[in-house]
């Protein structure tokens, strides 16, 4: 970037792109990531979440909040974009929250006596990261958050309404078919007590957490190191091999026949969630029990999802999540069990632009240009605008005066659905309206003012 | 704020409550807010304009951007939220954007060869500044902006059109009568160059910008200080005092017979707005000619706007805006002429909720709340609550165990238009259907699970 800097001097204005790891959208993108943030909300919606908003700047003491016995905040404070002390005022340390969960975790524990359990919350806005950027890596995103948090307690159902929100979305949203893979941190803990090797279960799942990304010889290599005899890799090897049916799967991981309360534990939570995903009607072959899914180290303690794009796995995981045991202990005593998920929006919209499942082809959300003859139609273009408005219609009228040439250039760009044309020649008290017919030929019509809302709604019912 | 630093270190949670100048709402709050944000945006929408979304971090090279001739960035840099220096990294020094028009302009400038010029964008965002925290002063809050971009040259006619918008949307979220105050500052600037004064045009006009909240005494005092004779004060006294109707002011502002260019062309400009307007179908009650709008000092060029609540003149101008020449002098050479308003939406709702006009009832989007009679009914209610779903309704189901007492707890505190619950005593294979009557009256009929969708859409007709 050094070599820039005496160009930034010479040049008259401004560097106007957006800094590096920062998405900005052309109107014709916009249009469709708007699309798919709406049809995100509305599903969340459906499932009786209620949308919340916090600021975009939280304290420090909030953002590098820590348990008794946390470490420390190191990965936090490199991530947290933090403003700048304002000279004068005694203010608090303050910077931008990195995601939404510390922002809900502190509004639940402030609001706690104003909130009726178990809450239901969803959260579509930006975070920002302050991470190396890098080609598809963002410091500024949307996270889609949808979350259910209980007190005291919260029944094991909640955790498979969590996959079947995600199932009803992205059914959709149409990218293709996709697998919600799901997991039990509870099994995994079992399963590596039961084991009584020396090596802690966070040592033996940093390993598992890496099992689709290594050769398997170097998969047991990494187990060898931690201390594991050959018979506990076998059967870690045997148990992270399981395939087949949801049913098939069940049954193989009950066959380990692994008595600890943990294995046990986790083992009935996984057959709940899979009947009541049933009773949700989500179809069986888009979600997957699977072994493997951990989901980083230490935040999830029961429940665990993944979300796979099947025709893109390059992409990995496009939405994440699982239960949580107590969401708030950083600010509150109240005990407060949560379940939920997180989608990344701005990534997966970046990737599957690049892979061209994302088209942007709408370039207005206008459904109709009134375009006047010319300046003697202007107040008739005018007031048929406001009457398809009054109809419901996005109308975009053209008001500059342009030659034909100009008006028909401008038409095309934004190529609506419909273009009304005021006071044609053969028409000088009525309009010509114009549009594509669904076998892609333009079609043009002399039309009375005074039926042009219903005819476009009965060619927009076609 | 020194004196609770001690408190700080000794309590065991950090401080939960959002810091001062920031806006949290509860949910019933938000839902509310939301409300009246997504009114904003269709009705924008309806107008033919796009949804645009930008950086909330900009650089501070584009933040503190000035034309050649301005005097300095020292009100926008004591406004501006930097980002603190990260370390390593030789990043652009950067910051929170404090309004929406900077990075429009920015962007139009960075995008120009990829939009199509008259460019209608809305914008519906937070933006932040650092000013000194007070009661309804907020440091965080929505700005919402709609704004038509001429390349070159942009019709008068799109002066008309905005107000159209603002009247269109205020007639719907229903706060009362309101009045849209329109004024031109080439009317004025022809004004004041007529009486050929020594103090500048900006001189005059500051007072001029004053004249609703000082004395008219003090109003005399002012100019006369400027050096203006008694026969300019008694001049701009009388201009200054024109009322009556929309065609009574134009009628007067006409007789003052000023004949210098910028007089004339103010003049017209006015007129046509008018006219068009009505084209629109703008109620000519909701709109004021009204000689006193100034707007600010430097960047409004001709029409400016500002839009006040008959009933609540308290709360001052709830948005304004205005024709501006050049949108992006600063960032690029062409020449961009536009024409906007903006509603801060957080003072707004702030202000409309603490005098009672906005009222926050609802406590959750969710229309039905389904809930099992006991633990035995639960996978019916799941799929009861999914058939509704799957007819667009919006559907919370209890799934924690809960004793009858506590079930009617939460059903009370979510008070939803319906209650289903499902298998009770009278009904174990159906459900009881539960609702208020649009008189107050709560009704409880027995159903079957198959007729629920049906019944619910047929009381919500009603």
């Amino acid at each position: 970037m050094s070599t820039d800097l005496s160009f930034v001097k010479k040049r008259k204005y401004p560097e106007t792109r957006v800094m590096s790891g920062f998405m900005e959208l052309l109107p014709e993108e916009q249009i469709e990531f708007d699309k798919i943030k709406a049809t995100i909300m509305e599903t969340y919606e459906s499932f009786g979440f209620t949308a919340l908003d916090t600021p975009f700047i939280e304290r420090l003491e909030i953002l590098y909040a820590k348990d008794e016995g946390d470490r420390d905040v190191g990965e936090n404070a490199t991530l947290v974009y933090e403003i700048a002390p304002r000279g004068e005022e005694k203010e608090a340390k303050s910077g931008l929250r990195f995601d939404l969960t510390v922002p809900l975790a502190r509004y639940v524990a402030d609001h706690f006596n104003d909130l009726s359990f178990p809450f239901r919350r969803c959260h579509i806005s930006k975070v920002h990261r302050g991470e190396r950027a890098q080609k598809g890596r963002f410091r500024e995103f949307y996270q889609c958050d949808v979350d259910v948090i209980g007190h005291n307690t919260l029944s094991i159902r909640y955790d498979a309404e969590i996959p079947s929100i995600i199932y009803q979305l992205f059914k959709k949203l149409n990218f293709g078919k996709f697998t919600i893979r799901v997991n039990n941190r509870k099994l995994l803990n079992g399963l590596i007590e039961s084991l009584e090797c020396n090596a802690s279960i966070e040592q033996v799942l940093g390993v598992v957490d890496r099992i689709e990304k290594i050769e398997p010889s170097e998969f047991m290599k990494q187990l060898e190191e931690l201390g594991l005899t050959d018979a506990m890799i076998d059967l870690l090897v045997r148990f992270f091999d399981i395939k087949g049916s949801n049913d098939d799967v069940l049954h193989h991981i009950k066959a380990f026949n692994i008595g600890n309360e943990n294995f046990v534990a986790g083992f009935n939570e996984l057959t709940t969630v899979v009947d009541f995903m049933k009773a949700l009607g989500v179809d069986d072959t888009y979600y997957k029990i699977d072994p493997v899914v951990v989901r980083g180290m230490n935040y999830y303690t029961g429940t665990v999802y993944e979300t796979m794009l099947d025709d893109h796995k390059e992409l990995g995981s496009i939405c994440g999540g699982g239960r949580f045991d107590n969401l708030a202990s950083k600010y509150t005593k109240e005990h407060l069990p949560g379940v939920g998920i997180s989608i990344g929006l701005t990534r997966l919209f970046y990737k599957l632009r690049e892979v061209g499942v994302i088209k942007c082809t709408t370039k207005t959300t206008a459904e109709v240009i009134v375009v006047p003859k010319d300046d003697s139609n202007i107040l008739t273009a005018l007031n048929v605008s406001q009457r398809l408005r009054a109809e419901g219609f996005k109308v975009d009228v053209l008001l500059e005066s342009l030659n034909a040439k100009k008006q028909f250039s401008y038409v095309g760009r934004k190529d609506t659905p419909f273009t009304v044309v005021v006071g044609t020649e053969e028409n000088q008290d009525g309009a010509t309206l114009q549009y594509k017919t669904t076998d892609g030929m333009i079609e043009k019509h002399a039309i009375e003012l005074t039926e042009l809302a219903t005819r476009i709604k009965k060619l927009y019912a076609l």
